[in-house]
């Protein structure tokens, strides 16, 4: 079956590999205590939609350790053709949402719901997801087919497959990114009448901005370099402030809601950031500083944009440790509180699956989705870097644009 | 009437000024659009107890930029002598404890029980304290009267004034070191059998030791390099680690409960930190670094400890300006949640009142409360300074000696 | 002045009283030790908008034990033309939105947030409003002036006049219905995608429909046995069941949801509640026990309809009394839980009024919200006691109109 | 193997039946759905320690359907003998607290905590036990041998065999009893200086009794009109309030605390109430009436006593049904709410245990432990019934005497 494997550098290709099984086999990147190990919770999806998402992204740059061979993928929707024997309510043709978090359901975290950081998947560190680099080894799912364990823990089934294959492109965006965008939104305390700011007009930030709307915000504001990106988020109602532009980002936030300051921030953006202003080089702290000057006193800050704990490519030493220089005097003097981490898919996608059954939210529309054959996956990855205002659906089997 | 004040680095001396009234006059520190400010919902105390707390260190040390003659003291009880015209509830002969947080009761902080950073009593940003730096100017507590303002809203009266002189070293601690610590475990989720490393043993690393107790916590481990200090921390049931001795903080953790990690943590150092091991300096980020790594993945960080936007001893410019080498990397792999800034006390201290009064909780051995005259302020400070495990508790009228 | 006072059952007019002064003058129903009450706190209000409650309407119905003589109204909203001595932040020409309880803001209830408890207003027991019996004696507001003590606590100013006058039919109901329909919601855990029965379509349903949909439900369904008002209920998305059709509940809800159970249900009937089908007389306890049927297991119920202590009209003696025959057993079973009580109107009120100045809610239209003068008022009170679909605005200087 | 069979009103009996396999067999009061249900997620424990519990006396009472033949017990703690070939973390040897609602790990309830009503376990409701009536049939575990279906999920290993058995008769109140004493107090608010008042002195009264302690109540009130179990509730700390005694309810606890309302109660009576007062007669709503009484505004009721949808020997038909005259007007008007159900047991005894392990709480000699063979569990059950003050912890292998 085909794949798309990450070769090197600002390289994937797609792979011919071997169709999954119930096991977790060997492979470029798979922990050793992990090859092996039997899946008879889990089940074989046939992968309808698999996305594209900015932190595969990280990897394809050359910002992680990613190993070549690397089978890409943890944004998966999928029908089940499978089922291991100790599957109980997942039945075989259920047509589900994966969350990009693999957890066990049965330890310590998932019990308290902190499926992001599931003690028993992973040998390295708590928390797992597919197709990515640290993260034990589970195959990713940019394929045609992919293994899913503990599936009756894992997985969403839609309640009508009609009815979802009709809202495909929205439902493909609860195995992460939108419960992603929306888990910045709740840990950065956005309510109703809320004023808020998005940093960063990519996917993740689009679906915040998204998330923010249907929290019941007053002011979405995004912010971003990315005139291609803004325009997009101004098309669903969102307000935009255009870092490259002259003024700081008080004046602008000030234009927008008679005041300096928000209520609530979400960093989208993650240790790539870059600093403000036309020309601006690499600042992997801009984002986190620039929301707590923004931030008003006793705000929180959603922080669902990835920091990592080594990146080959950082600025300096300690950003190559993941060590950023923070302000944490300005942060403290205004009593902020800051979330960070992977978002648990599994405390919000039920919840958005409806908004979405039910019309409330038009999540393709906000983030742009834009259907690609698996094929294409390389161009995909490629038009995504070069910063088009799109989230790549890929498309294995066809499934979709029928 | 004698007031102490703040002179130059390590220098501290008693003075004699101005008895107040209910107006914030000119003097050093007053924010200019301060001054003149009528305040007619205030009281006149007489300051039955009046602790020298940690964050005044910080001052007297010349780590910021408070201004000669400066009257300290922010963690005051005393007995209303004197009530403002718009007073209603609180009474004359009333004994009180003060919140070292000042606010107005008017505005959307403090609606929301965030008094700690109260829009309306500072002018230069949100937030105020009696007798500190860039807090608006209104006039410390070490001394033998203080303005109140803003009484009925801010003052917590005893319910017996007999009961309370019993207790009077127990219930001083209302003011604020005994809330921070609280807080600060609060905000690390320290609940019901909770195992909590507490990093410093000051009186505040010693109030929250005791907090987590009284919050049931199933292990208290406080850190430091004191001996003395964490022999008393041990005195009232912690366990300790001595950071000057061989060995990682994680070893030290897993010889303790089993496991490398703790569920919450509390900084109760802050922007002073030095590095561990014995001879070494000044490591600002070292305490925040290191309970990163001692806390579980979906674990909570509380951060009572001071950190500032403006510190002329800072190790490096960066550290002058509050910007600090944080490792936040790590903290995003585990899914931690930070949470700084003041403590808001009128959250706590009602509760913890009633705690002191029915004898659940004493606080004023846990952090050893020792009691001075106000002559003796200055060796009080001193003595503090050198390392102590003391509290000094100011009697500015030999009440609490009676 | 002309203010609308309670005479008898089904019987309100219009009386000329005198002009409100700082001070809470003798009058029916004025607690005696309230009497002569100070208020230099306070300020008194023109009003621009004064809105009939269902409330109300339990006292002009005879349901209570109002005396003759009373002044209704406690949806206010006005413009401050006279400021007490001890007001500080509130200033004349201010035009503000009064929440219906009247609170100190110096309590230990009002700085828990629990406003509509405050022990200092009312003699008899904790919370009070204005113009409504056992509360304390505060004149109501159906008039040209009303009086509001605390005014820098109670008062939400609009940031702007202009932009409030052409809103005010909107922000009118901030005073009361908005808030206490989203906290029936809140309390009832309304949030995004959650599927909500509202039982009731008179005002406080509709608003709390509205605040339903703001809060993201993906269903929200209203009932009631009034065509007219399901119809406006209809009018901006809401799915309605008639309980006066053939059917029981359950089924009718299956019918929306796909399941006989919704995850929240709000009480918007309170005591005065009929049971289902065509001809039903009163039965007291058949929203509540009708809700814990149709919600799900671990489901909230939020009870924003009033329920009271005494009711000279209830159907037996228990329920003069305020005890209805509950299923606790079935909500046990289900391992509900209830909230009741009155909204504390100032923990939502801010955000409500940026999420109608942001235009994210159509209050008034969902409302039906309808400008009499003061002189129609009683003519408003006999419609709406007819159970037309409109919610009576009282525009007492022909502002609102102009 | 032996085990303790319901037979008729006031009668238990030992009975020998067969050894259980990894599936849910045929039997008294098992649904007929569940007939033949497999288990391979499941294991047999050898029981330790099994409780007698209040909730398996309505049974015995003959106040439920429950059948003849009906083996009890939901109060297990066990060491496992035989592995399920789906359980892939609980080992064979673990010595282990089962919680007594049994639950799948993989609904939607059980995704969100909710596993007092778990949706795959019992096919006529949420909601599942071991051993108890309308329950599904799961058999009780007052045997030597027990089957625990979803082992990963359900059940808590002890870190330490040795340690655990130490303290056996601490722990084996983890079932059920402590987790639902301290769920009624975390419901009702208590926390750091609540004055709580505790409606029974019955075990699960002492529990929450002993909870409040743990949760740094300032003051535990326990009312009950047993002198043997306040006496009891006396020897560990708590104030007692003798019902039987003349004075009202609210003079008692003005007594004890100073005023006549207390912050936070708890219902550990239930539907099998009796009026206050020598002489008084079953008056099911007493309890829940007087707690609303005795709460001061804004509380919070705790009601982890059992309240029924059908009850043979109610004291009306409306008791029979499980509708009960309840005073919903003076809770409303205190703006009271209320939390009823199961205790989703699995949210606590994780950390209750470590709280145990620790020495932070003395939870046997709270509920006056007191272990006897299984061949005395018919005496046990006189003995509970006629209002000893003791919790019976049966002991069938002689493992806790040991």
């Amino acid at each position: 079956m085909k794949a798309v494997a990450y070769v090197e550098p600002m390289k994937v290709e797609i792979r011919d590999i071997e169709y999954p099984g119930l096991e977790l086999k060997d492979g470029p990147g798979v922990n050793p205590a992990n090859v092996g190990r039997q899946c008879p919770h889990g089940v074989i999806l046939r992968c309808v939609s698999t996305n594209i998402c900015g932190s595969d992204q990280h990897m394809v740059r050359g910002r992680t350790t990613a190993p070549a061979g690397l089978i890409l993928g943890h944004e998966i929707t999928g029908e089940v053709v499978e089922v291991g024997r100790d599957v109980e309510f997942i039945k075989q043709g259920d047509l589900c949402s994966v969350p990009f978090n693999i957890a066990c359901g049965r330890c310590r975290m998932c019990k308290e719901g902190h499926t992001g950081v599931c003690l028993n998947v992973n040998p390295d560190r708590p928390g797992s997801a597919y197709g990515y680099v640290d993260m034990g080894g589970w195959q990713g799912g940019q394929a045609e087919y992919v293994m899913v364990p503990y599936a009756d823990w894992n997985l969403l089934p839609f309640p009508d497959r009609d009815q979802a294959m009709e809202k495909i492109l929205d439902l493909t965006m609860l195995s992460d990114i939108f419960p992603t965008g929306y888990h910045g939104c709740v840990t950065a305390g956005v309510t109703t009448g809320s004023t808020v700011y998005i940093a960063g007009a990519g996917p993740v930030g689009l679906a915040a901005a998204a998330s923010a709307q249907l929290l019941g915000a007053a002011a979405v504001i995004v912010g971003d370099m990315n005139a291609e990106r803004l325009a997009h988020a101004r098309s669903f109602g969102c307000e935009t402030v255009d870092l490259t532009e002259n003024g700081t980002l008080p004046e602008k936030i000030e234009q927008i809601v008679g005041e300096p300051v928000v209520d609530a921030a979400v960093d989208a953006v993650g240790f790539e950031a870059r600093g403000h202003g036309k020309d601006a080089g690499e600042a992997p702290a801009t984002v986190l500083n620039s929301i707590m000057e923004i931030t008003r006193a006793a705000g929180k800050l959603g922080i669902p944009g990835l920091y990592v704990t080594g990146d080959p490519g950082g600025v300096d030493e300690a950003a190559q440790e993941g060590s950023l220089s923070i302000r944490i005097g300005l942060g403290w003097a205004k009593s902020h509180s800051f979330t960070t981490g992977q978002c648990p898919v599994m405390r919000y996608h039920r919840q958005l699956m409806n908004a979405i059954l039910r019309d409330k939210v038009a999540i393709a529309k906000a983030v742009n989705a834009t259907t690609i054959s698996i094929d294409e996956a390389p161009q995909g990855y490629a038009q995504f870097d070069s910063g088009v205002a799109q989230k790549f659906v890929i498309d294995p089997h066809g499934l979709v644009k029928a």
